[in-house]
């Protein structure tokens, strides 16, 4: 029995996504409980779209995809003896009356998947939107799916309903329940299915029981959420003689009492009405209010504003819904919206490729984190920090130890975001050597740092990068580092070389390649010392050395070591020879008079730094985003500080920690408040980010030690060979037949991570990756879903969470093959 | 009726707050629905406690605190009937079969507030705890509390008992349900349990109808939130004949095969174990882990370490649980770990003075907070924001710009927090000056602040304040502004005075005093006119004009005028006089000379900046901090830009904006990417964040609006005096008493805010204030709850969240007048 979250990546060929179309109207009816009156509701739902006993106003489709209990009486076949000449469908009917997945388990068939039952509805939602145009006046359509059982009951796979169902984020119906107990299980309910981001259009309740006042109750509670809460008369007991006669002339005397349903038809038709509305409007009104970062408003059209009605998994539900000519003043819903030939409404899925930059990990709209987020809040909300602990921080800090398992850190600072949380890594490490060496307070201390590495839009971590596109424009920009050339890692043609610049090569004017090797685990040494180790090791220390000794002749002193491991994200996406970046660190440690010539000598107890503290900023590349908990594993050496942000929280809400080892800390000790670290957020420590941030890691890690990615594993027959190896959810064939594409320079690939750098003029302000970004968003009726992205000038790069299935990887793959060559 | 969340401060003389015990383990048994056997697990648990059927091992007591029905039916009768020998109590009795809340409101008499209910329940608890010693072996005691219904009906106030049981977070046993439908209203249950923030140890299921298998699947499903599922066999239907005798027979057999109840008792006992064993290390824990913002470690003792469990509304739950000599290596619950006088358990209420350190708005631990916060995880997680738009982020821009109403300001930039957006801020100020008047980019651009003021710990921020403590000991911090001085406002002796120091008199060494003033409403001049106005506009304009020319002779270029409006706050909650800042922000717009002699005439377009970029750190001043939606409302002026954070998402979590005006936005402007604003944050928008700020600001809208806070309204007699008068929640008599005192200096409130200037030593490094802290956080006795503040050198501030009582105002005053007096 799986209780797991359905994906739409479950297989090829996956539904469009949620449902949404301009005329026609698609609800699905939630109970709170079990036998609580759905299908009455139901019935009277689908009598209210008549405009006499006889004629049918609207195209009304009834569905009831899952049932159990004898087929002879069937919730379909109920809705359909009361309500002649509806169109009605049961999908899956059992014959035992228990739940779903056990009637399907028991069954000699196979269950259906998940993902079927979702095809099948949109199918029905399909033919219901094209069935109006062909009756002559019935332009407004109405679709109601009825679930089975409770919000959270089974369906057939053993996914609850509300979970199985939120890929079609239907408006919800929820039938309130009027027994004994029922104003908690519909409250209960209502809460179940807002965690899972459903929105209620109404509560309606068939009043059985008035004597409990379950009605008056639930209409004052769910004002708050603004839901209106309306009730029908109970219909007469089964255990009558004259029960069909009786049922008969129930939904008569419903049908001949307008208040009884014109107005639940009315709050429905509303409710549609303004959120089609509501979506028009949008693109216009970002345009006017809203100023983006890192965007040219100048050269930003509004169509091509992305307007995102949800997301779940891999995946946005985006809106097509273009702007009409003009909107309709009256009442009605909007008209003429869209072309006439998109029958599969107005929604459209997309991958989300930039892993919504650079955060995601366990999906969207994952309503286990949802319901742990509501933990922290409904437990704590936020309370202050300083001097104060609380347990989700405490267990955070602690499994931040246990995990990154770096025995020369063992202090956590919290902040909101990687910028800030660089900024508290730089003021750490500056006064560690300021303390160390007494200098000064008027000592200028300088980064040393590589080229192209970038930290964060505050100023200060502006400062700890080297004049770029990205900072130059910045008033108060003050550059205030050293910044190494560094070799590359790419693979080209199929094969994978390191280019070292000539620079490095100091008596060479050309470039230096190193390669070609089979894959990168021989590159990086990890499957087998790479051959040429020991000469690069010697030629990269020589340029090291040579930096050091130029900046000590202009008077540079150095506060800090600052490195992004393995990838230098933001500033262009570049893969770093590991080996560099480990001699680098080795060489500043073991050869502490470079930095400082009065210096002490090299120390040797893990928490103690030597030369210059170590910052490694972890912002992008730690936390499993490039395949391992650290990236610094792939250096195969410690920082003595580090950052983490971005997916510590699993991708749902910021939160920043700065890691410190105990020789930092203790600089800032002393008897004096003005010695301690006067850095701090209002929000430090936030209850609801640190618990997040423990069921994500957790999870990631139980991902992680059960070998959940070894179907991405590129080389290696070990058992946990995450560990050991490196891997990408990018297959590596399918990399290699990127490499030997004409557009593409070179590409590398690495956990989440592919990036693709294009041929031609490179850097941010580069416009080659442009039309391929295009050609991938573009609406393509034969494919269920685009692929979203955001290049970063000539580089193309797509980044998966960590739950994007082997499915969907191929899927991309294949689309993004598809694109580069046509 | 009320469906309110229950306060703890409804009346004075509140509960103490949480419960725990080390030796008494108290557990609340909540239902999935009425009717699923919550009593029969109350009678096996209380049977569970025995050696045998004769003897009691250990203390026990039952509590019903509310029923309804036939009293001879009760389940307090019932328990009662089938274990011989419990202390069993219930509190209130309805005879009529319906709702609490119906019954209570259709008695005679006044139905019970929550907090009577609480208070006997604690009372109870500490019975029960009493006893242990008192029954010579007995060392371990027991109380289960059985709700009525299920997790969320009403109780007598109309208060869902899972609100209204709230303030003592019992762990929970969470009696599932096994009828149809059953999976669906346990884990709806669950889920609301959780979103209260309570701790479900078990989930106890008595299998009524076990061809349902609704056991099988709620293990399996609860396993990812690690609580165990326990079966108990169905107790004899109430229709047969021999129906007592089958049930002693039921309970006896159920004694008799401890696997029944044996690993029930185990998990009770050890989740209890668990807990006070993991409070009694985590202040170690703490002290080993973390490092703290704003803390000198070297002074930091552990036992001044909060440990904060839970909190509520205004109040935290805090741990007086003391380390023993040693803890116990076996398995049994933690002996000596407080001192035998502490009667009333191990937690203590705490009221958050410094509303969790400024943030705090709309309570700790609200459930419709944290409902709303899944609901928005839940749809969306995090999406990408750059060249996209959803509901909440859009719905935010389009409230802010309605609410704040500032018709300069136009444009909406988010970001993660103050300090983040302040430079955002900057940039945009800074460019738009450098783009106006064409400045090559090396030009210098500083700023003009106040002394005092205070904008935030990443260096683009600290860089805007002059030195002082907190950034002194920074190494890069590099002061770039001019800072005026500034006249302060106050309380001495009962009335109100305004001080403007000698540097603004130029022409008199001495300090110069205005006023005394009867209230704030006089002196800012929202009442009448103050007296002096014209005259000290002109001694401020005077005084602005001879900085500004001094400045313009050094040759520095001004970028931005940035200000903190009314309250300088961070750096030593400083009371401006609006006239002084109003002057300053008009002087410049009106001679732009003065700033530029190059620069443009004055412009008149609203959206258009003259002389310079106003940007108004509202970050702590704003969102009703000190009453109203801006402070610069205060000063009657809009600034250019403004930056909004801490108490707009109702307290709960990190998020920020920047306003700005469409002159400055068009600054940025071009076909360029280059030319655009390079900043962003990675949660930038995050939809959580947008969508909890989203509901924070309407409901403070409301109570705005809806005049609840007019209790607090110092001088004027309108009907919606908030909008035209100051208030605040400090009554004036009090602040008046205050300023008589000896050991204050001076002193003033405003909106939530009450700053105590203490005689002695000022600035952030006086420890004035310190004796003042320890004894309004002492434990006390004869208190419900005590006082937790954080003060600010020699200013001991208390600052109260937008829902905090009349009733508890009284009491925090009262305390801090006794505090203060002794």
């Amino acid at each position: 029995m799986a209780t797991h979250t359905p994906s739409w990546t479950e297989e090829k060929g996956t539904p469009t996504g949620a449902l949404l179309y301009p005329h026609t109207k698609t609800y699905m009816i939630f109970g709170a409980n079990t036998d609580v009156g759905k299908t009455v509701v139901s019935t009277v739902l689908c009598l209210a779209t008549r405009r006499t006993p006889e004629v049918i106003d609207e195209v009304v489709y009834y569905l009831k995809p899952v049932s159990t209990g004898p087929a002879t009486e069937s919730d379909e076949s109920y809705v359909r003896k009361y309500t002649n000449g509806i169109r009605t469908k049961t999908f899956y009917q059992w014959d035992k009356a228990v739940s779903p997945h056990i009637a399907a388990r028991e069954s000699t068939q196979r269950p259906p998947r998940d993902v079927e039952v979702l095809r099948q509805i949109i199918c029905c939602a399909e033919q219901c939107d094209n069935a109006r145009g062909s009756v002559g006046e019935k332009d407004e359509g109405w679709l109601f799916v009825e679930t089975a059982g409770g919000v959270l009951s089974p369906g057939p796979s053993g996914t609850s309903q509300a979970d199985m169902y939120r890929p079609l984020r239907m408006p919800v119906i929820l039938v309130g329940d009027s027994k004994m107990g029922g104003i908690s299980t519909t409250i209960s309910a209502f809460e179940s299915l807002r965690i899972r981001g459903y929105d209620v259009s109404v509560v309606v309740l068939v009043d059985f029981h008035p004597e409990y006042q379950n009605a008056d109750y639930l209409k004052e509670y769910f004002t708050k959420y603004s839901v209106p809460v309306h009730t029908l008369p109970p219909p007469p007991s089964s255990d009558r003689e004259d029960f069909e006669e009786k049922v008969q002339a129930y939904y008569e005397e419903i049908r001949e009492t307008p208040d009884s349903w014109y107005e639940l038809k009315r709050i429905l038709r509303n409710a549609h009405l303004h959120r089609t509305q509501r979506l028009l409007t949008m693109r216009p009104g970002a345009l006017k209010r809203l100023w983006y970062p890192f965007t040219q408003h100048g050269t930003l059209v509004q169509k091509n504003i992305m307007v995102i009605d949800s997301a779940l998994g891999d995946h946005f539900q985006t809106v097509v819904l273009e702007e009409p000519g003009k909107t309709d003043d009256d009442d009605r819903y909007p008209r003429d919206v869209m072309p006439e030939d998109r029958s599969r409404g107005v929604m459209q899925s997309f991958f989300d490729g930039s892993a919504s930059w650079w955060t995601q990990g366990l999906g969207h709209g994952n309503s286990y984190l949802a319901l742990e987020a509501a933990y922290a809040s409904g437990r704590y909300g936020h309370v202050i920090f300083p001097e104060a602990i609380h347990e989700p921080a405490l267990k955070l800090a602690e499994a931040l130890m246990a995990k990154i398992n770096n025995p020369r850190v063992s202090r956590v600072f919290f902040s909101d975001n990687g910028s800030t949380g660089v900024e508290v890594a730089l003021k750490m490490a500056l006064h560690a050597v300021r303390a160390r060496f007494r200098l000064p307070t008027d000592t200028k201390l300088w980064i040393l740092g590589l080229r192209d590495s970038y930290h964060g839009d505050t100023m200060g971590a502006m400062d700890c990068s080297m004049p770029s596109a990205f900072n130059q424009q910045i008033e108060w920009y003050t550059p205030r580092g050293v910044w190494l050339d560094y070799p590359k890692v790419f693979c080209r043609r199929g094969r994978w070389f390191i280019s070292i610049p000539p620079s490095i090569k100091a008596h060479s004017t050309a470039e230096f390649t190193r390669g070609p090797f089979p894959d990168l685990d021989t590159l990086f040494g990890i499957a087998a010392k790479r051959a040429t180790h020991d000469e690069d090791k010697t030629l990269y220390e020589t340029y090291i050395a040579r930096i050091l000794f130029e900046s000590q002749k202009k008077g540079i002193h150095f506060g800090a070591l600052m490195l992004e491991p393995v990838v230098l994200g933001a500033n262009g996406m570049h893969l770093v020879d590991p080996l560099f970046q480990r001699t680098l660190v080795e060489h500043i440690r073991n050869f502490p008079h470079l930095v400082f010539p009065a210096g002490p000598s090299r120390e040797t107890p893990h928490s103690t730094w030597s030369g210059l503290p170590v910052i490694f900023d972890e912002v992008f590349t730690g936390m499993f985003r490039l395949g391992r908990v650290t990236a610094s594993s792939f250096l195969d050496v410690h920082p003595d500080i580090s950052v983490h942000a971005k997916l510590l929280t699993g991708g749902l809400l910021p939160l920043c920690v700065t890691l410190a080892s105990e020789s930092i800390f203790n600089a800032f000790s002393g008897n004096q408040k003005t010695d301690a670290l006067l850095h701090g957020h209002s929000y430090t420590a936030h209850p609801i980010g640190c618990h997040v941030a423990n069921v994500s890691l957790e999870r990631m890690w139980q991902m992680y030690e059960g070998g959940e990615w070894n179907w991405a594993i590129w080389t290696g027959k070990f058992g946990k060979a995450t560990r050991q190896n490196s891997w990408s959810f990018w297959p590596r064939d399918f990399v290699h037949s990127l490499s030997q594409l004409i557009v593409v320079a070179e590409v590398w690939a690495l956990g989440c991570v592919l990036a693709v750098h294009l041929s031609g003029p490179a850097g941010y302000t580069s416009a080659q990756a442009y039309r391929f970004q295009v050609a991938l968003r573009s609406r393509d009726k034969d494919k269920d879903w685009n692929i979203h992205t955001r290049p970063l000038g000539n580089v193309l790069y797509i980044m998966t969470s960590l739950t994007t299935t082997h499915e969907t990887m191929t899927l991309v793959a294949e689309r993004l093959l598809d694109v580069l060559t046509s």
